[in-house]
């Protein structure tokens, strides 16, 4: 399933909010399609949205040359770093969205370009952070695989699936490659309120593939463990912080809390462009805030009382001490840490 | 709020599955009425229902006597005893519905009594019921609210309010009698999936009585007290064993893990008719198991793919350990176990 198709300069996505119902597609002409498409979670996972920002920034970038009467190359680059600024504001919290586009800007740093250049330039730029995506969480898929028990039962929130990345998934992923080496006997999907990834899209994903998944609320996640139905949970993740502390889609961090009461390994897939090692403390990462609509409404439902005042935080952080592995296109992370952080990418 | 009427032998309730958009009534005219409206949850709520059952007696008592060919009151009595039988059934973890039914059935056990009389002690014991419920409530509001801090950040879970009682609630009515003496500050009510009782009840029943309460998705609770927003919970009762163990609505298990990783209290409030003293282990309570469309459709929305499996428990068990106090209406159980439940029940 090709969710994000670039073609003549034209990005189509599929509409991750009318699935399972409907297979939609939107189509984004302009950079300023792709900032609402991603504001407003047509397409959402930390991965996906970076790869669909850099061709966001490539649509500027052509429409630039077209339209605008400065034709010089530094009056380009100062469009494409407000146009840059403008798509990492869509969604806060997950920091692939800056670390494509801050790839993208520095593939063009050069003052002897020409504009047809910096094009052709940043459309390969965001075809290699798409290709090296869907290869990092295959990289991701098998060293994760090693780490499942046999007739695994697995417990996976939201989607950090082929949905979420440039194909194949993060947590997903392990899953996936689990599955092909025989090792996956369930997954369960917690449902994840509000915006429902998990039974929309996790659970969508994992039927097409013919893996067995089967639907909870993410309130039962503490009763399928306390019943001894889980071996592990895994995760995939929005920002990793330089020691290892995790900010990932609300309800996370209870997940963690849980299977470390109940001695369950609690294991992230995320690749390196989810790092950020600028930050040395969780608290520094922001953390998106959404509309009350999420909350009262499901669809057209109204499902609490008109005006209720609502608290709708959309991640949360879980600090590293929960965190049994990391799992990275570069190899596992147990136990991570700032050194081992730090080791993983000075390898690079 | 009167969401329960009895009168001329009818049944008048409140349809809690239209709450907060409509206020709607369902007529029970026969005890079949009460069973279907018990069952499908348009009265829901541990004491609640056993208020309900009671009244539900009544009825068959009265039809009993009106149309049956055998006249004999040990006729009358067996079928009580079916009767009972099938409302005891209609859900299987609250166990104040058995003991409402068994309070009742007790009461009509003399072999001297006429129809007209045992129809008579059964309407004035289904009274009693509700009106010893009713002060139950208020004693227990009196003692849970010395259990709170001024400016107390309550999170609470599912509806244990008036809705789910014969009126104050149980660990509402600590809300309510905690607002009246001036501790309350704000109450988060988790949506509770997937009936969506926090959401749709205790969010309208608070903001009815100008209680201040902010609603949260189920997943977001461990979030709120990393942020250190919160100073308690407070939740209601299904069945409570003889050694305290709770069971009660699912979610509550996980909601008392991540408060004692955060050494908040976790509090329980529940009148004396629901603990169930025969039983020593909580793996002997029976939770029952829901149908999957509650899960995959809110409404006529649905929100998972079709065909999905899905694990749907109604409830949870969390262990004595994880519980702070125990709130009743003859005082307060702090550390409960055995020894100081059974000291309760002698004191009666």
């Amino acid at each position: 399933m090709n969710h994000i198709v670039w073609q003549e300069g034209v990005l189509t996505l599929l509409d991750q909010r009318k699935l399972p119902l409907r297979q939609e597609r939107v189509i984004c002409k302009t950079y300023e399609d792709v900032a609402t498409a991603i504001k407003d979670m047509v397409v959402r996972g930390a991965p996906a949205i970076g790869v669909v920002a850099a061709y966001g920034l490539v649509m500027a970038a052509t429409a630039y040359r077209e339209s605008s009467s400065d034709s010089s190359i530094p009056g380009l680059r100062r469009y494409l770093h407000k146009v840059a600024q403008h798509l990492k504001q869509t969604r806060p919290t997950a920091v692939n969205l800056a670390w494509a586009l801050e790839r993208m800007l520095a593939k063009v740093i050069r003052e002897d370009l020409t504009a047809a250049q910096v094009i052709t330039i940043l459309t390969e730029e965001a075809d290699l952070i798409r290709q090296e995506d869907l290869a990092a969480n295959k990289s991701m898929g098998k060293y994760g695989a090693s780490l499942l028990p046999a007739e695994a039962r697995i417990l996976t929130y939201c989607n950090a699936g082929a949905l979420a990345t440039a194909g194949f998934g993060t947590a997903l992923g392990v899953v996936r490659a689990g599955r092909a080496v025989g090792k996956v006997k369930m997954v369960y999907a917690c449902e994840t309120r509000p915006f429902l990834q998990g039974a929309r899209l996790t659970c969508w994903e994992l039927m097409e593939d013919k893996i067995p998944v089967t639907l909870i609320t993410d309130n039962m996640a503490g009763y399928l463990m306390y019943k001894k139905m889980l071996d592990l949970v895994i995760v995939g993740a929005d920002r990793i912080t330089s020691t290892g502390d995790v900010a990932n889609k609300i309800g996370t961090y209870s997940l963690a809390v849980l299977a470390k009461e109940h001695q369950i390994p609690f294991y992230v897939a995320a690749p390196l462009s989810s790092f950020d090692l600028s930050l040395e403390k969780a608290s520094q990462i922001p953390i998106e805030e959404r509309a009350t609509k999420e909350l009262s409404c499901i669809g057209e439902v109204q499902i609490a009382p008109s005006r209720v005042d609502v608290f709708n935080p959309s991640f949360d952080i879980t600090p590293v001490s929960l965190v049994t592995a990391i799992i990275t296109e570069k190899g596992l992370l147990k136990r991570p840490d700032r050194e081992k952080i730090t080791s993983l990418f000075e390898g690079e």
